[in-house]
């Protein structure tokens, strides 16, 4: 499987994604799921994908020859006037790629579907975040729903929920993603280091900080550590309960 | 869906379960998922079950008849001679009734799978908490497991791999329990108050202490407001995230 996460904040957008791919449980191996489409002073796009291996590539990849033969450049997300109309786009291009894997050849169990978060900036518009799904139509990040998560999703959002502020700074989103990856590692074999990471400051129009954080990252392990005693402590604290009560 | 928890202890068993369950998102109900038989000083056994409500209905009532009627006893769940056996027969009986499900009749989109949490004790053999899967197979908990969980246990998982102690007190569990289900209940519908407990106290045969958790509870709600404001504060205790790092 895999975790990503896309994170609208006041100041920008937070990019986290991991990098496991597994046909089964002995074929193991590692993958970059985020990809980056920037010229700067006019667009900065961020794509993180989940799902079928060969769908999400055959979907970057058609991406990417789009952008870059100059007869084959209609539609490149380079000409796309606006977030939204590359969005549309990308949908079009999972269905495409879709259609074309279902449609004969041998039948395998495995599905084609893939999921991808997209997010950045177009001079002229907004910051924007948007989930596209495999049928390739797609929602928007809104006040209400500041952030998106494909993959396995579940171990990891709780505290997501519970700690995220749109007003947080770069590095308290990234202190709270890494929470988030960590709590999914723990729980998930399908999830797996290193973990690819990016910052969107709104209005740069360019791509901002990124890291990747492999095995051993020395603040990782300390969050790792760290908010396991933390969390005990947080549970201590908490009232003990009371039978008779 | 459904979440329940069944949590082996040195000092015996805690069960835990909602009570929501939904054929679409628009048809919601409760039914109570956790079931004791008891022969106070011969044998105590619960059982929590999740998935297909006609399925996990129809498992308890043939259990429920087979123990009573007089001339259909064999197999009864108060003959059997071991814990292990009485794992044997439930899980014989989910596959019978699967498969009569499953047999002609009408096809409809929903499965017929359903699955079992089983703890308790039975004189003369030790206390032991199993899971017993839809294909009738079963699996018990050990020293490394000490715990399982059916329905929607994601969310609820890292906090019981984090917080978890074999030595913790009833009470503690209670708690920890609570946690995981607070965690659960926020981030997905299908799950819903009120929650049934129940201690088991190793060596007791029969029923320990019994609670019903019910919307509004005091103590619920001092736990899930309070682990709201102790993962921020732990969340705030970890070190900041240093970009130039």
């Amino acid at each position: 499987m895999t975790y990503c996460v896309g994170l609208r904040l006041n100041r920008g957008l937070v990019f986290m994604s991991d990098t496991r791919t597994n046909a089964s449980i002995d074929n193991i191996a590692s993958f970059k799921k985020m990809y980056t489409w920037e010229r700067p002073g006019d667009r900065m796009l961020t794509l993180l994908s989940a799902g079928n291996l060969a769908t999400t590539q055959a979907v970057i990849g058609l991406l990417e020859e789009r952008s870059k033969a100059a007869d084959n450049r209609t539609p490149s997300i380079y000409d796309a006037p606006s977030l939204f109309q590359v969005a549309r786009l990308i949908g079009d291009t999972v269905k495409e790629v879709i259609r074309i894997s279902a449609d004969g050849g041998q039948k395998g169990e495995a599905t084609f579907g893939a999921s991808f978060i997209l997010g950045g900036q177009i001079k002229g518009g907004e910051t924007r975040l948007f989930q596209i799904y495999p049928e390739g139509n797609f929602i928007e990040a809104t006040v209400d729903t500041p952030f998106f998560q494909i993959g396995e999703h579940k171990y990891g959002k709780p505290i997501l929920v519970r700690a995220y502020d749109a007003d947080m700074s770069f590095e308290e989103a990234a202190k709270l993603l890494l929470v988030s990856f960590d709590s999914t590692l723990r729980s998930n074999l399908s999830v797996g280091l290193p973990l690819d990471m990016q910052f969107y400051e709104a209005g740069s129009l360019k791509r901002g900080y990124e890291r990747r954080i492999e095995q051993h990252d020395p603040y990782f392990s300390a969050i790792s550590d760290g908010w396991s005693d933390a969390l005990k402590v947080a549970f201590l604290s908490l009232p003990p309960f009371d039978p008779n009560a």
